[in-house]
């Protein structure tokens, strides 16, 4: 395999590409080959598009021949998240009930993909319609984590991350409605990014909750992730969540550093609960930031425990509603498990308005917390990758539900609706990742990026890769 | 009285107490003069705060003298419609059964406007918890237009358009739920601004809809309203859906004119069914932009007829949830109009997120309709004022249920989240005032004021004045 190809950083890749000592053709070539040897291992893609992306990377070459360079992402392979509609190609969601759905119309996200000169090499598996944090697909199978191929990658997004860890594509889009882009960054040694509510088009992206829902990209970088944000965001009529706010130049976060930035740490709640070697690890990082000129200090943020059960139920409720007309008629096209969570009663109007008011107060105590720093610091993850099929996750020594173990830390931050990155800093000794979220204030994308970077540069973490062959 | 002092607009006045030639304490006593001889016709103030405000003009001209101008809103007397919490003066929002409230805490608005230098009046009527067009408040008697004391002044913010147009503030916030800052402005013959959805936070503001409620200044000119929006406008932790957009400067949208303007004129539904003097009002008004170099086209926009009985049950549910602590201790503290409507029962949790769907769907279709145009232009109601107690509004020979005739027409813009200006644009032949709106793209107030300043230069109608001796 030509590992050289698919190991450069979309950063990299658009550069050469440029310059044209890159061939699209070569590099999506390389990714092709690299999916029909790994994918069957790990089972990231449940529907390759290699034709597609050939095509893709065909126009992207003469196009770019032809002195009509369209950006950074002009020829870069990519892959989508199957929630993400695809024109003329299969969207099920991960869910049997959805397997005829061939959308007439890309996503905007996707659209805007396809407009930058992106190559789409296929699209990835995810938990069944998103509802779960481990992507061990009913219908589809497990995606297995590049790092142990035993462990999950995390979910909901896990193919995103374990495409993204193992070179099955430059970059990915995954979304995120209680941390299923970050757990699979997190889980799987990836950059993943959920945007700010309202910052990226949902229009075209299979809902589960439309106040959670945020999509996002996952890449091995953090300026890959702004490359991808950049390419994906703004105001879109098709989507009334999307604010109309001005474009970013992410390019200047990458030379401001650490100086002045002042990072807060919750540790009520965030650091309460967390396998030994993850508190380790995210303790480590604050000494980096420390070392390196940032401030650190404790802030006061309310427990996340109270508004949690609330948001799980309107989620829920929401999620009944949008699936009710596919699961009247075709009961049977979703798992026992997707049967289970949403044959519960859904919350009563009053109830829902009273979690979506729960949902407003934590809101506001976390934008109150971020007055006072640049970013908030705490762990992606209460534990690292635990094994495909566990009835839960081990912190610590006590078995923990999948969606508290690894959704407990990053639900809160779709709740705030504010930016959230995973990144990696750290391993276990046993050499699975670990992740970290950096969360800015709502719309300052910039300030996350720029600390995100800055951290990147003083570690090496982000450099390893797994030993995949 | 001293009817020099209260005629001169906010921007009138705000530049002789900048120049020093006028005392805000001079300027203040008018004002309390005039609310005495005339609050007890209109029924406007429910809660006069004549104490504070001789505190607030004293210290104001007391800075203004050291030379410590704070801005255009500095010794400007101003009146707060009774939703807005003040700290130690009640807020009930017109209902008995919150009289005991006496905030400890202002409002956000309150706060800005305190901050900004402006003088507190006193407390303005409302249809009781906002929940009306009318204005006929069960426990503190109905508010009466000042242009025939015998028609409301509309709903529910009544009490801040009757004192806004007969000189008993020079502006006024109220609240616009489905309509209820610009239903009083068109009624009233006042410029009423509901902006952006997130422009301006909802923090102590009594809440009726936490979807749907816009906090607004309504004021005798565009240029007013564009001042009173600057002082209190922006991003606020203690609101989870304010935004972060920068500040804008609304001073260069006076100056920009007509030219240019793209007007969209979105026939289907909002031209159905009118009266004819409100028809032939805003067919001339469309007139006046043409002349004036704007292009006025028509744009296709879907009815809000079904999703207006989805989003009103949203509505309903939302208050429920909210004032059921209070019902359930205190039931004969609401009138029986509201024991009615919050004794309905509530949407399911399903319904209600089926509503909040076609609201979605509503929204993404106004902001189609904006990608073609600069704003759009339709009447603010289908009829004016009609008698206080009358069951309905007559339109065209048909009696309409009020929140039909008021704010059918309005409402669609609170579901859209987008930025409408009512201002007035005639008179029926009886002497009662005609509205129209023009409507934005979200966080676009600028183009809004721009179009509505360039108009309202051209016309005559908002130097009228209501004969009170």
């Amino acid at each position: 395999m030509d590992t050289e190809l698919t190991a450069l950083t979309i950063a990299e890749a658009g550069q050469r590409i440029r310059a044209k000592v890159l061939s699209p053709v070569d590099v999506t070539e390389a990714y092709l080959a690299r999916m029909e040897a790994l994918n069957p291992r790990l089972n990231a893609y449940v529907l390759p598009t290699a034709d597609r992306a050939r095509d893709d990377a065909k126009r992207a070459e003469a196009e770019i021949a032809g002195g009509n360079y369209r950006g950074p992402l002009h020829g870069i392979p990519i892959g989508l998240k199957d929630l993400y509609d695809t024109a003329g190609i299969r969207t099920s969601g991960g869910c049997k009930a959805y397997e005829d759905r061939v959308p007439a119309e890309d996503s905007t996200v996707a659209r805007k993909l396809r407009e930058a000169g992106a190559v789409l090499l296929g699209k990835l598996n995810t938990h069944e319609l998103a509802y779960g944090t481990t992507t061990n697909n009913y219908w589809y199978g497990p995606t297995r984590n590049p790092w142990d191929t035993e462990m999950v990658p995390g979910g909901s997004s896990g193919g995103s991350g374990a495409a993204t860890i193992a070179s099955l594509a430059a970059g990915t889009m995954g979304t995120d409605t209680g941390g299923s882009i970050r757990i699979p960054a997190s889980l799987c040694s990836c950059v993943g990014l959920k945007p700010t509510y309202g910052r990226v088009s949902k229009a075209g992206v299979m809902m589960m909750s439309w106040q959670l829902d945020h999509p996002g990209p996952l890449t091995r970088t953090v300026r890959d992730a702004a490359i991808m944000l950049s390419a994906v965001e703004g105001y879109d009529p098709r989507d009334a969540c999307t604010e109309r706010v001005g474009k970013v130049d992410y390019e200047s976060a990458f030379t401001a550093g650490m100086e002045g930035l002042v990072v807060g740490v919750p540790r009520t709640y965030f650091f309460e609960t967390l396998d030994e070697e993850v508190r380790s690890a995210v303790e480590a990082a604050l000494e980096v930031f420390r070392r390196a000129g940032a401030t650190v200090k404790h802030v006061e943020l309310a427990s996340f425990r109270e508004p949690f059960a609330a948001i799980f139920n309107m989620v829920r409720t929401e999620a009944t509603q949008f699936h009710a007309e596919r699961m009247a008629a075709n009961r049977d096209g979703f798992s026992p498990e997707l049967q289970a969570i949403l044959g519960q009663p859904p919350l009563s109007g009053l109830d829902y308005v009273a979690a979506q008011r729960a949902m407003m107060a934590y809101k506001e105590a976390v934008r109150a917390a971020l007055e006072e720093v640049s970013v908030l610091v705490v762990p992606t993850t209460m534990a690292p990758a635990s094994p495909i099929g566990a009835s839960g996750v081990n912190v610590g020594g006590a078995e923990l539900p999948h969606g508290i173990a690894y959704a407990g830390l990053t639900a809160p931050f779709n709740a705030a609706g504010v930016p959230a990155l995973s990144l990696p800093c750290g391993f276990t000794a046993g050499g699975l990742p670990i992740g970290m979220q950096i969360v800015g204030r709502p719309f300052d994308e910039w300030t996350v990026i720029r600390a995100g970077h800055a951290y990147e540069q003083l570690t090496e973490w982000h450099k390893r890769r797994p030993a995949l062959g």
